[in-house]
């Protein structure tokens, strides 16, 4: 099957402004598209970043990752990698209207543009397709096609993420937990210092999302987390998001999500 | 480093009977050596063996997880591989004392007789060392340290698991958490159907322990199953083990541990 590109800038009357962290971010999404959830909240959560570093996210679609770092971190240099132009129109858009310094790089992560290749980072994160292209059938919209289920292996994405990092920076990638296997032997060709964080809905379920995360030339042994648990009580309440009171303060006062020490 | 093999048999001076699953299982081991703790214990309950099943255990010690398994699951044909001729005599002795159907293959795993070639097991399982020979110093007794920090890397254990595995058979290894992305390579490298079941020694700590099963050509995708808890309360009591039920159950009575449905 083949994809199809969202490569025309969306009209005004096809977006809405929706709010995160508390209001803190305002972003132009897609009314019929990919709509971020609470996944890159949570991973621009937990990047160790200071002022006055570089980051770049792959795949970073209409930018609420960044913006929500950005938010959080002031005096970055924020970067993003988006392969449909749509989408990087937005980024771009999203960033100019949220204040941050950014640059917003529209290609393929497979032929990364020269300019590009000479920078290197601090810190690299992506939140990839969550499923592999042809395990699903083809979506309405090509646009979410391609934000859910790219045509690029993972191992691509970690690939590009270690050779753009600089010695010693962090690459943290969130993930469905049924690909891990494929994520971790991906981390495992270019990156050490792995750390695994498996975030589980609720106390004694299994983990449906995982983060990972590895340094550019790390040598500390393996290290897998605690799961984190996302939402309170045993079972989903209707109406009620009911998170647990870190998540809770991610989510609603911008706070950090470090990894565990 | 090189290794000291323990290729004599122990003195009866030399050794202990040792109780397992409250006394249905009684083992000779050595007073120093390796000695078995609760792992082996614990992998042995999770095998998804059955009356008649053909079962391998890579790197048998003393058979205290075949010992084990065959107390839980009668009418096993029980096999073992052990590279140490030392323990291999103790494993031969501890199965007929046990009154176990077995057969005890001394050899190591990376040149296996012309004959165990030519068996396939519906179940394959390993506790292999949990250090690497280079990260530690040479023990006293060096029998003890090929237990601990054997020579052969993981993905030979599990290679030759997978070989062993007749089609759809099961592998199920435990190990250090910390090898997790070594043990999770080696199984995709010739085993599907792949779970983890982290073990974690208190709700809310890092796990310490994993089990890992493969099926062999096992198409089913990546399960990750919540954490197993193993000890009650927020800290070590001291002079009390404090196992959850289910682990005590398993330590004392003899019951299965299966994976997660």
């Amino acid at each position: 099957m083949g994809f199809v590109l969202r490569t025309e800038p969306f009209a005004d009357a096809d977006l809405s402004v929706d709010e995160f962290l508390g209001g803190r971010v305002r972003l132009l999404q897609p009314l019929s598209g990919y709509r971020a959830g609470v996944d890159p909240v949570l991973l621009a959560a937990t990047i160790p970043a200071k002022a006055g570093n570089r980051v770049l996210e792959l795949g970073c679609g209409a930018a609420p990752g960044l913006c929500c770092l950005g938010s959080r971190v002031p005096g970055l240099e924020l970067h993003g990698l988006e392969v449909q132009a749509g989408y990087a129109d937005l980024a771009v858009r999203n960033l100019v209207e949220n204040g941050m310094q950014h640059r917003v790089w529209q290609s393929d992560l497979r032929k990364i543009p020269q300019e590009l290749r000479q920078i290197s980072f601090d810190h690299v994160f992506a939140n990839p397709p969550y499923f592999q292209a042809e395990m699903r059938k083809a979506a309405q919209d090509g646009g979410r096609e391609v934000a859910l289920a790219g045509e690029t292996s993972l191992s691509d994405w970690v690939a590009l993420a270690a050779r753009r990092s600089k010695p010693g920076g962090s690459v943290t990638f969130i993930q469905r937990a049924e690909r891990l296997p494929e994520l971790l032997a991906a981390f495992q060709d270019g990156l050490g210092s792995i750390e695994l964080w498996p975030l589980v809905p609720r106390q004694g379920r299994a983990p449906r999302l995982v983060l990972l995360r590895g340094r550019k030339g790390g040598k500390t042994p393996f290290r897998f987390h605690p799961s984190q648990v996302l939402h309170a009580g045993a079972r989903h309440e209707q109406d009620a998001e009911n998170y647990v009171a870190l998540i809770r303060s991610v989510l609603r006062d911008g706070a950090a999500l470090p990894f565990p020490d």
